[in-house]
């Protein structure tokens, strides 16, 4: 099974590396293919391109803080589901945006975990699906801790 | 008849196995399949790829209250319609926002009565379509109590 | 010919049968087809389904005033506009917004009126075009007085 | 040579006979064909049946001053680009906000330089495209003066 | 190789022929194909229609500052997206948008580093990927300073 992986010169971390090194030390198996674009709204054909050989992609941005850099998310994030639906593929989307974190050590925990925990996704859907059904409605969180189930 | 019903691991209540209880309780030849994703963003695709062999599906999904999350369920929304005009067949969106109730109690009321409102309407579409239009402009409401009709 | 109609189960007037019955009365000749859907989300594919056999569509829906009524107004427009784009057959949306009006009288008496001009114009489109090109710029409002053209 | 014009009777101008009598005062061999629809929302599959025979569209409306106009005007635009990359034709836009003016009178001359201009514009796209090229970054507005080049 | 760069008559600068040079000074080998549209929301189609020739799509612009600039500014990015996936080529988005500098001088500077260096990256993402790959996550910004990697 292969898994693409794109991330950007934009971010301020390498992203596609950290999430292709958590799928390489769990999964020998997969195959992992990377590649780099400018930014974020250069993911979704990106993505595309990659889904005619990969059975998932991975898509890894960090936009920023200023109202516009939110606008470019949402243009992406719109981009990576249209892909998504013509490609009949996942494209797991890991987004950090700059200012959900106040210092920039915290930022770098952000990226990790969540850049960690979603490898870990992408493998589940397209290997071990069942691993997500197991956890459907458990509150889980990439980024942070998980929130978990409410009671009732 | 089929019926897909999707859910994430982000919620914080099981809502596909209440809606897929929901229909097994009440009509004994619906089959239901259930598959879980990460999170909302991911309900386009994975309803898209059910619907290759469902007759419709529900998606289930419980955005944060943040900002970001208004954004999330936005794009959500978007890619479901979409994903609805490239099959020719109906998607039941089920989202409860986090920020609906001010109690996680009162949150699992409105999950509960929603999930179960559009369990029905769900199997409604495909197989007993009449029910919905004798209710044509009646003011269902699903999450709460209906508004019912204006008087006039 | 044949116009399809689409109203919801959350509007609080039988929208629907407004517009089938001013058809009705004014063309002897056209059929009507009507479904109901439970929300303006589910308008967009629900018309792309009549469409296969219908000369167009018009699209019934009765957004609430909050702030994510108005998101899902917009979502379902964009959905309505790809259905058109995807069918190359007219959908008019007939919306009325429950803020539009201060008193429920007043909100029927909008519903009425934007009805059954649309109504019209549906027909129109499909039947008389002369009838909308006589009319060009002519500041036509549905669900109240016209504004008229700008004297110049 | 064919050019589609679509315009609305929500308008209060006659738009799209500004745009007509442009054409066909200075090109006496471009077939102009004219459509009406209600209203901005009903342009994009207009322009798209209208391209099945014509070489290019102008879409022309009036959208209102209110919140609620602002994202009609919006997923009308968002539409007429997607049924431009569907037909691999242009369509140019030529909405005049009914805000973008204090007075009737200015309103009026907005919409006239705005519906000329982009006669002309359309024109250029498929007869003389060198006319724009010798035109880029040359600051053009329509409806109003141009801005020019910045010194440099 | 070829590469298709659009501008805008719009812009106050002629950033197309800037984002020309660039590559006809670095790579001798490259061909470049120029179109001029009147504003952003033209680049979609014209890009799409290059592309069936073009290895890469370079589309400038340079939205206004009002509110309204704004939202044809989203309108533009979200078309170029959608061409990108139908034509499954890249299009890199080069938009400077007025409001970005306090003054023409400011605004000329930030237009030329911005065009200048995604001259570079559409040439890379068609003949070097590698150097794209070798800046993963490293903060590169267009139109100023590089922001950098993130030490940790």
């Amino acid at each position: 099974m292969k898994v693409g992986v794109v991330d950007t010169t934009f971010a301020r971390l390498d992203m596609g590396k950290i999430v292709a090194n958590e799928i390489a030390d769990t999964w020998a198996d997969i195959i992992v293919v990377k590649r780099t674009v400018p930014g974020i709204k250069d993911l979704p054909v990106a993505c595309k391109l990659l889904l005619a050989d990969c059975d998932i992609c991975v898509a890894c941005g960090m936009p920023g803080g200023a109202e516009k850099d939110k606008v470019c998310a949402h243009e992406a994030s719109t981009g990576l589901i249209q892909a998504q639906l013509m490609c009949e593929k996942h494209i797991l989307e890991v987004f950090v945006h700059e200012d959900e974190a106040s210092s920039e050590k915290d930022l770098v925990k952000i990226v990790e975990d969540r850049c960690r925990k979603h490898a870990h996704n992408a493998v589940y859907i397209i290997k071990q699906p069942q691993r997500l059904r197991d956890n459907a409605g458990s509150g889980k969180r990439q980024g942070g801790q998980d929130k978990g189930s409410i009671n009732h």
